[in-house]
């Protein structure tokens, strides 16, 4: 078996704690392992390591990387030039997979961002799907419906195929009598958006209903590179697996997910699967509360003081604060949506920004000048670069850094600083076993992340 | 006429934007002059500017005295080594008046962070005042309560007295009861805290009812220094003018305030006092609300978003965010108190601390480290010092420093950087038009702003 994990993703749902270039997956909401970590580990249970394939894009590549090069050795990504929607990322990966695999194995597709806790019963349930898989059905696993939900789309089951059930039809999000009526008739699952198919089965059904799809992967040679070109993949269409074929196509089954699953889908569910106090409330990093009720605080970073405050959530981060009603939490989306609309950079990225090799935080910035924290982890060096509209000057904070510096190599240590003028070539680099700290200042008339040039392709990218 | 502005005041209420080194009348809370200007420019409609004295204590001096300064020449300010209680205060400013004086003047006392925004009525009613006073009885200012408020002291009056009242009693913090029966029947006003009395009077009553205090008082020498010396002020005791005086002696009159008041005693307050969006809201600063009700959202420096509040208080500042329910900020000294105990520092300092030549803010700190970036206002400059622990490092971000290191003088533009080593004496200095921003990076063993020895004692100091 094969495992193909979805690591797109938008940030725009649990904002401010998501944002377009840290979104959901990434993030450790309910305990150490990130959700796109846990989906790994999920996986790993149910096929070796090297068998898994995650498929994200550019945006994500260095995150997605990092997370996943903790938990396993030489974790493959697939890098779309651009997100697209789930057909192509599944059709890509799923022929990838084939022509790789030189046969035609039974692949598992899931999101990376839904939290499943009971890995046994994950298991038990995979092992019904790939029976149903292996007979040449598209098989959806369902979840069972226990209130009745706007919010998601619902499959239709009829007759019972082997352990699960033949599907009838797909819909979508309902409105409150439909998803009422949908809890009545007993035959309706919520789509959780994991699928099983053996490989082939899903290309010809794509050829059947999306052949466009078909065509521009066959334009993709990924023997030389796992990174998609932008050539070709634009022109991609940008459509979910649900609309471009399993709606269409009648060899679709569905297995009843039989673990617990969420989809996290909004602050309100992060509430949900959090345990509360004796009032109900979630109190999460460095809250003082009097009284609250039914509430989720969140504080990232500073202190956050609750008083009296009854259904509602409040998410502290550097650099943007959310306050909201509980049953309003699935507009946080709207909102982000707005704040891209104004250009406002909250919506974008967090005022820390963590990179393979460490994180920095902007801590001022001006006309002419942008101050950053740098945070190296031991080992770890940023590439050989140069810049050709500022200088640069560091401080060191703590810590021992190696500098490169044009032809010289110079150790500092804390209190050291050193100047790098425009376009010297220069790395600051860890090799040693404590995190390094470093104050840059830099200085110029454009003062952008792009303006670097990089000398080597090394794996820790600035 | 003179006047005493009593501008001491914990912080506790308005927290986080209020603190204890950074209370309640150094904000601006509802236009361009912080209240305790506010106040100085109201009394100023009365008296001569040079009849106006503030008292604060030691922790609020030098920002007492930028302030002011801003709006008056050389404003005069006494500085109790510990903040005591007003009778202290006030037996001790009148005392000092009338030896200053050398006559028997009419005083008005006036807390520094009420708001009053009808001046021409609150002048009216220091004339009706000052006609009470002069017949020798000490005037208190009431307002005629509009709702059972508990929170308040209340004043009995009885009998018409020219154009104000007799007071028949003073009265405590009621039940809500107790105040209702208040308002029914009449003769009930609110104690605003605003006093007017001739000096000798004041003095003669508090001789009968605090003699501890004026004891203490004779042994102060004013005419060597206005601030007064630990030694001695330490014994007066910590007790209310309302308690030690008002309560004891018949000589109390009433004269009804007629101008608006609010004592901003609360978040509440100040959403009652600002002007609402149809939706009864109030937003300061960067907010972005979708459907909120009746709330107030006050952002200082990052974005807060809000989503369906009702009746609820946002407040954020750089280092702590307040959440509470509209009915509840009452509570918000509780919580101030709480977090003394915890010895939390976000209830004493801001992370941004103003001093007279500008503000800093720490912007990291760890073991052997500390940074700030320091703003230097122009024409400004910082003490001539040295420090025994540590050594600093300057990198100039914007504008262009004078730093004196030693017997040499350095002038630095942006991007340029100095060391100042240990015990080394320096000077930072902004001679110019421009503001200078500088990242200050301390290096040491102990890093604490009690470790400075100062060359010279200057109006800047650090």
């Amino acid at each position: 078996m094969y495992g193909i994990i979805l690591a797109g993703g938008s940030g725009s749902r649990l904002w401010p704690l998501s944002r377009e270039l840290y979104p959901k997956q990434l993030l450790s909401l309910t305990g150490e392992k990130s959700l796109l970590q846990a989906t790994f580990a999920r996986l790993e249970n149910c096929m070796p390591a090297e068998n898994i394939l995650s498929i994200t894009n550019t945006k994500h590549a260095s995150n997605v990387k990092m997370q996943l090069s903790k938990i396993t050795q030489n974790p493959f990504i697939l890098t779309e030039p651009i997100a697209k929607n789930t057909a192509p990322a599944i059709v890509l990966t799923t022929k990838f997979v084939k022509d790789k695999s030189k046969s035609d194995p039974i692949i598992i597709v899931v999101p990376s961002d839904h939290l499943i806790k009971d890995n046994e019963k994950f298991l038990s349930t995979v092992k019904k799907g790939e029976k149903l898989a292996e007979m040449g059905y598209i098989v959806t696993f369902g979840i069972k419906p226990d209130y009745p939900e706007t919010g998601y789309g619902y499959i239709e089951t009829s007759d019972s195929l082997c352990e699960g059930f033949k599907v009838n039809k797909f819909v979508e999000k309902p409105d409150l009598d439909k998803a009422k009526s949908y809890i009545e008739a007993g035959t309706f699952y919520w789509n959780s958006g994991i699928f099983m198919f053996k490989a082939s089965v899903l290309l010809a059904e794509a050829e059947k209903y999306a052949m466009d799809i078909i065509k521009i992967s066959q334009e993709f040679d990924f023997s030389k590179s796992s990174e998609i070109p932008f050539i070709n993949f634009d022109k991609m269409p940008n459509i979910s697996i649900d609309y471009a074929v399993m709606e269409k196509s009648d060899k679709i089954a569905l297995v009843k997910l039989e673990s617990d699953w969420n989809d996290l889908g909004s602050w309100k569910s992060i509430y949900d699967v959090n345990s509360k106090d004796q009032n109900g409330n979630v109190f999460v990093g460095h809250v003082l509360d009097k009284n609250s009720k039914n509430s989720l605080v969140y504080s990232s970073s500073k202190l956050v003081a609750s008083i009296g405050l009854e259904d509602t959530v409040v998410v502290e981060t550097e650099d943007a604060i959310l306050a909201c009603k509980k049953d309003k939490t699935q507009e946080v989306k709207h909102l982000y949506e707005t704040l891209k609309q104004q250009n406002d950079n909250t919506s974008i990225v967090h005022k820390t920004v963590y990179r393979p090799w460490g994180f920095y935080t902007v801590i001022a910035q001006g006309e002419g000048f942008l101050s950053k924290i740098i945070h190296v982890n031991p080992k770890q060096k940023l590439s050989l670069q140069s810049h050709n509209h500022r200088s640069e000057h560091w401080v060191i904070l703590s810590g021992t850094a190696k500098v490169v510096l044009g032809a010289k190599e110079l150790i500092l240590t804390s209190g050291h600083s050193v100047d790098i003028p425009i376009k010297a070539i220069h790395s600051l680099q860890n090799p040693y076993d404590e995190p390094v700290e470093v104050i840059e200042v830099q200085m110029g008339d454009l003062l952008i992340e792009e303006d670097i040039i990089r000398y080597e392709d090394m794996y820790g990218r600035v």
